[in-house]
């Protein structure tokens, strides 16, 4: 209820927040539907968690950095409570939780998270995650599935050229021990300085390599080497490992499998993903659109079968793939693949009267139930040249005129307004001539 | 990224909030849709806006009582902010803020809001708000068209046997004038009162009323009167009034459209109904079941034309309608129109040794790439018996068999669960067989 007496307060969104307005919005829910249409093909079901979980559930996986992104506050009952800041960490309590979930465990999610991030270009602090994973299967028919699924989701929203690069954890660990870098954090320093190999390029990694650790020529040029090898390259180097060794053959099979199935051409191995996240433990991929190089990953994901296990007593391997949903639509808008957007209505229907509504209405509820979208002009009175102005600005393809002739003799004229192509035909039969007119 | 070393977390949803598991969740999510597809034909358009709000843009909008129910914090940048509580006054936010969007805008928005209610059976403090609105048009077609809204997403869903009843605020402000109840907490008291009727009957609301306001026997039976009565009844009490004769005759046109349309059996006119919330100006309405009486109204709104402009210094004339998702999920689900939502997939494929999994994955591909959804069994080794059960278990109607046997001759094994019926056709006519078995 509104206090009619309250001053004024000016209409604003929260700072790092953003509205999304019918013309973007329609295309990501077309988008979206379409997604969870190849998820549901797949035997993957959805699932849906609360906003707000106990902070205590949250806090500590997401390192210092993470836990102090938090939106983190008392709640009416001084509960200790904390905004989602991922879908994996309620995934893995849900798994804790719902102990009766049959596993292998196919489950997405397409749902909000919240970062007090600083803002910046294209960054918000509320966006939209869709996540897939396989939990309770170390099978890699699994993580095979999971590629699947990324070139399925690509190729039912009309992308046809895109590369998923593949790589696996256990040979750069094998590499990493080879060439004698040890110890964990100094390991996951490397991983996440080569993981900005695309968008730094080598010498930005040495330098950055440089600042941290103290790595030899010799240990940066084999590094070097081996980020920029192919598979058959590095077997004489790691391959005898116990370490890469079962990456190496995963890969491969990965590959024929992909053949078999007639998507190789869309997989690449590549030896320098590393995924910045130090939770996987084998296969992990990365998803590039050929026409927009410089768009970074729009998919990404992997094998992490220690990270759902922290609510759990029993082992809980997993594997997933995680869609980039804000770059993606944008990825789709840029190659004109999301879709019109800006039109509510294929058709918009006319009628120059109040006398003209009772037709309108009907004619509209006609073309609906013929599977058609209709808005009705909601101005009856108005003249014809403000009503043909609405119709355009609407964006509908096809305008439906009642006019008291069209009324009296119980036709419809029909007008498509890009090709100003115009019939007249009996009411009954006026979804058959928009339907004709739309092609 | 997690801590290895840290104590284990008891895995709990926070209190007053719940999770949705594939079952439930997959009947809600084809029920969105279907109600989406409805909109959508209307021309009604989606929209999305922050989960959180600067608390000033919603503070004093609820009453009260509405601002003590607020999650309300102070975020890492010292904002005062507040988890939405409904999907109005963000609308009304945007309107004011986005005064590009041209009128009549018509928006949908489907999204969770917040609530520190006391938790109850039934009753959660994150649930599901589902909107659809018309902004900025003062047309009678208007409020018809969101009528048409609810009448057309109960068929979409499958329901046939249910009711709009409808009202006119107008018409009742003409009562209480002629009762001689005047001022505007008087009347609203009476009002949320009387729209108690059908949950705790006539002896409970005069029980209420007689507890808050001092009304005489005849100003009860008045009432009495007239809330059991029709539209012909009333006429000699107030149609003659200036502040009824409009609502009177609004509900008469909505009538005669609704005839023209065929969905007159749909409506009911109920002088009882009244709306607990004092924004609406004039028609309102709810829906109820028939096949379930006493499960309350499951879609309501109306027409609130001073709301809307609490951001703005235009006139923002607006009718809309609400559906109680879970509510209505929860009909569908015990009049059996909710859909399976138990089976992730149709389709489980077996094979039954790691050679066999490249063949399983190609007629699973194959199923999906015919529009069906099949599901792969993740241990290929395992036993034929074991196998069986988890195909059982996941809910599929069909199961498609790979053994070495059929491998060497190019054949799937096709089985329909329930039936027991089972046919042998080649890997290639796969799809076709199982279309069959499902019939």
């Amino acid at each position: 209820m509104v206090d009619g007496g309250m001053s004024r307060v000016q209409p604003r969104v929260l700072k790092g927040f953003r509205d999304y307005l019918p013309d973007v919005m329609t295309k990501r829910e077309s988008m979206l539907r379409r997604v969870a249409d190849v998820f549901n093909s797949f035997g993957f079901a959805p699932i849906a968690t609360p906003a707000l979980e106990y902070s205590e559930i949250l806090l500590g996986k997401y390192g210092t950095e993470g836990d102090k992104l938090l939106y983190r506050f008392a709640d009416n009952g001084e509960r200790d409570v904390s905004l989602r800041y991922d879908l994996t960490v309620p995934l893995a309590r849900v798994m804790g939780q719902h102990t009766e979930l049959s596993k292998p465990f196919r489950r997405y999610q397409i749902a909000p998270v919240w970062r007090a991030e600083k803002p910046g270009r294209g960054r918000f602090r509320e966006f939209v995650q869709c996540d897939v994973d396989i939990v309770g299967s170390d099978n890699l028919l699994a993580d095979f599935e999971c590629v699947q699924v990324g070139v399925a989701v690509l190729k039912a929203l009309g992308v046809s050229d895109f590369t998923m690069q593949i790589n696996d954890r256990r040979i750069l660990d094998g590499l990493m021990e080879r060439l004698g870098i040890s110890g964990a954090s100094q390991k996951m320093e490397v991983l996440r300085s080569t993981d900005k190999l695309p968008k730094i390029g080598w010498d930005g990694v040495v330098k950055e390599l440089q600042g941290k650790l103290e790595l030899s020529d010799t240990q940066l040029a084999a590094l070097h080497t081996f980020m920029h090898g192919t598979l058959d390259d590095i077997d004489a180097s790691v391959a005898d490992m116990d370490i890469a060794g079962p990456g190496i053959e995963c890969l491969n099979t990965l590959l024929g499998w992909a053949e078999e199935l007639g998507i190789r051409e869309h997989l690449a191995i590549d030896l320098s993903i590393a995924r910045g996240l130090d939770y996987y433990t084998s296969t992990i991929y990365e998803t590039f659109l050929g026409a927009l190089p410089g768009f970074g990953s729009v998919m990404s994901g992997g094998r992490y079968d220690d990270l759902l296990s922290m609510f759990s007593k029993k082992s809980m391997p997993a594997v997933g793939i995680s869609l980039g949903v804000d770059r993606l639509l944008a990825g789709l808008i840029e190659l004109e693949l999301a879709g019109d957007g800006g039109a509510a209505a294929q058709v918009f229907v006319l009628g120059f009267e109040d006398a003209t509504a009772g037709a309108a209405q009907r004619v509209a509820a006609a073309l609906r139930a013929d599977g058609l979208s209709a808005q009705l002009h909601l101005k009856p009175g108005q003249n014809m040249g403000k009503q043909f102005k609405a119709a355009g600005k609407s964006g509908a393809a096809v305008v439906v005129v009642l006019g008291a002739d069209e009324i009296a003799s119980g036709e419809a004229t029909i007008k498509h307004l890009a090709s100003r192509e115009q019939v007249r035909v009996p009411q009954a039969d006026a979804a058959a001539a928009v339907r004709k007119l739309l092609g």
